[in-house]
């Protein structure tokens, strides 16, 4: 039933490229030994040839153009490593099923957004489509949720899936340092995407969370629905702040199904520093999944890296030589019968700072609007800053945070802040 | 390709049965939703028909002799669940095989030891022998090991996988009582095995440790090459000493694959308090993994339990109706190179506790033995005891087991011990 040999492509040679080169040639022979797969090499491809690699690509055939890999006969399986920069990756992918070549991606930005015609296009040409390596690089949360997990109900499953968010969130804590200065240095390693906005502003997060929420669920892939906040308005007085009442701040990302209605949110958050989720620090990540059955299964691991990814890359390889493939993102919705919570209805408390004009008041005036919205505060102080300022911190006590957008935003019109009111939300995880 | 409707029978209605039988009413229609696949629950059996259980059984056909289930030619998979008590889960097992029917089953002990055989027959009768829920209940380690991690060289696998002695640690520390006080209470509860030396001496964990660790390196089942000792001479005092030096005391299973020598061992071990396997409390099951390419991967969860361990269960069915299977015991050595540490050459530091008659010239005899072994110590502290007696507790640098199972020969045979010394190793993980 096995085809015991599997012609690969590379597309891409950037670090996971090149460490699936490496991994296939060292991990050959033993996995021939363990598994009776045999993953032939046989054409690699890349924008430029001659750009130095810390691997030696002249034993492998170069193709310059990807779509020329894509209809090559002698390739079964393409792995697309290209990322998101321009529309190579999708028109490539498109191209091989089209040829009926097997795709392993790792390209989470494009599969949040194409997967489902994707796989439509896939199952019509009966070849599989498989990306463990797209999301928590050495976890593997997609075999999981698809093969162990599929016969529970989640009802919640939440973690730290970008770890240049994490990375820059445990240096301002461990070295208190600002918000923009960790930035840059995060930078400078390589460590942020060409565009920023994509790891700091939880794009990436959300990109990820739309895969595994519709994996966990069942429900269709639903990028939209992932309300996705950055971090990038974190200081590292609210870092200190948190850590006072015992908290960290972690970029979250959440995907709950609770009373029919189904939540998906990336959002810096303050969690309990005794939670496993707290603890994880750097670039590894963490995810969290909550079913009826099993309870709490926690599984955390390098986020990335050449090593975890290509590893996914090439467990991908030989689960298709094994003929193992699972329909995800076409059972659109038929199994939900629950609907997406776009208002945020959950109740919560949340940690909220203030920077004040100082003046006879204005306390007053802003606890008023507070007040007439619902919500009522549970610890607060006050720090004086130069010039006629204040800082004023608090926590509320559980609310909606539709009650607490409406408050920020009646008491943004009351003129009395010296910048944006920081809100977080307060996870009891 | 997938055979859609698969008939089962489950043979032992305890807690995980009956968790089975109520798991596969409840989720029917979502796992032939999500899988395609149905699963029909068509025989039952157990020891007492009449006992009284939590589920209704019977809308279920009841066969009272579990072999006439394994030869009933209507019954495609048999979910085997009677335990270890007697010889009956063996023949059951056999028989079933030898009758064509694929198996499902939790009983790590009787895997342990005839893993190969029945894997051997279970190949020759063209079926698939699944056994995730065997370890760890609701961590899905067993795939993740077989699928996922396939194509790593694994270097180290860890953790805590007995919850009953992870339960006795956790309560002894959290409310300062001795081992003898907790473990009649875990027993009173029902958390202890009918013969408690499979949970407290090692024996539960040492069946767990070799069926992860034949899959992780590869290498043939070897359950006698597991050292194994339990937890029922750790005192309070140990853990207190050990809280204040900056560590926990967990029961640890260990495989380690490293200079080409393999080493398997199930013992209490000191774990620097901030690791993650410290971290985990209560009968939550902890698993690290490191590999040359994924560097360290660490899934926890609930590690028994009707819901964890029923979800395993039904998942290994689900598999088997998707023609999912690997071979895991018979590969035997032919993919290993190395030898087998029987002798535990890994260098490490100790914890020591001796309960010394205080006369002069004591401690000089003592660590005069441990000197003469090449043993050199760390920090001492000696604690006066009623009746003349003295506690000495100290850690060492590091040195190699052999040398200090040398030095403790030695010093209890001076005749200045007034209990057999305890010697925990300090593990960095």
């Amino acid at each position: 039933m096995n085809k015991s040999k599997l012609n690969v492509a590379i597309i891409g040679l950037g670090t996971v490229g090149s460490g699936v080169i490496k991994l296939l040639k060292r991990q050959k022979n033993n996995i021939k030994n363990r598994t009776g797969i045999e993953l032939e090499l046989v054409a690699i491809s890349a924008k430029n040839k001659r750009k130095k690699r810390s691997i030696d690509i002249s034993p492998y055939r170069w193709i310059a153009s990807p779509i020329t890999i894509a209809r090559d006969p002698d390739v079964d399986v393409i792995v697309e490593l290209i990322g998101d920069m321009d529309n190579t990756a999708r028109k490539v992918i498109k191209e091989a099923i089209n040829n009926g070549k097997h795709i392993v991606t790792a390209n989470k930005s494009l599969l949040a957004k194409e997967g489902s015609s994707f796989e439509e296009l896939a199952k019509k040409k009966s070849v599989f489509l498989r990306y463990e390596a797209a999301v928590a690089g050495g976890i593997p949360i997609i075999k999981v949720l698809q093969d162990s997990l599929i016969v529970n109900k989640i009802s919640k499953l939440y973690g730290v899936i970008n770890g240049t968010c994490n990375f820059i969130l445990t240096k301002m804590e461990a070295e208190g340092r600002e918000y923009t200065d960790v930035f840059s240095e995060a930078q400078q390693l390589g460590y942020v995407e060409s565009d920023p906005r994509l790891d700091i502003g939880g794009i990436d997060s959300a990109h990820k969370l739309a895969l595994l929420s519709c994996l966990a669920f069942g429900t269709s892939l639903d990028l939209k629905g992932v309300k996705t906040e950055g971090i990038d308005h974190i200081s590292i007085e609210d870092i200190d702040e948190a850590h006072l009442i015992g908290y960290k701040i972690k970029l979250l990302a959440t995907a709950e199904y609770q009373k029919k209605l189904l939540r998906q949110e990336v959002s810096p958050k303050l969690i309990r520093k005794d939670s496993p989720i707290a603890q994880v620090n750097g670039s590894t990540n963490i995810i969290a999944i909550e079913g009826e059955e099993i309870g709490t299964t926690i599984f955390s691991g390098p986020g990335a890296g050449m090593g975890p990814t290509a590893s996914s890359v090439v467990s991908d390889l030989v689960a298709i030589a094994s003929r193992k493939s699972k329909s995800t993102f076409l059972n659109g919705d038929k199994n939900f019968s629950g609907k997406r919570d776009k208002t945020l209805t959950k109740e919560s408390s949340f940690y909220l700072r203030f920077v004040l004009k100082d003046k006879p008041g204005v306390i007053a005036r802003l606890s008023g609007k507070l007040g007439s919205c619902g919500i009522s505060i549970n610890q607060m102080k006050q720090k004086p800053l130069p010039k006629q300022k204040a800082t004023l911190i608090m926590t509320t006590h559980k609310t909606v945070r539709k009650n607490l957008e409406k408050a920020l935003n009646d008491i943004r019109r009351l003129k009395i802040c010296e910048q944006r009111p920081v809100s977080i939300e307060i996870e009891e995880i």
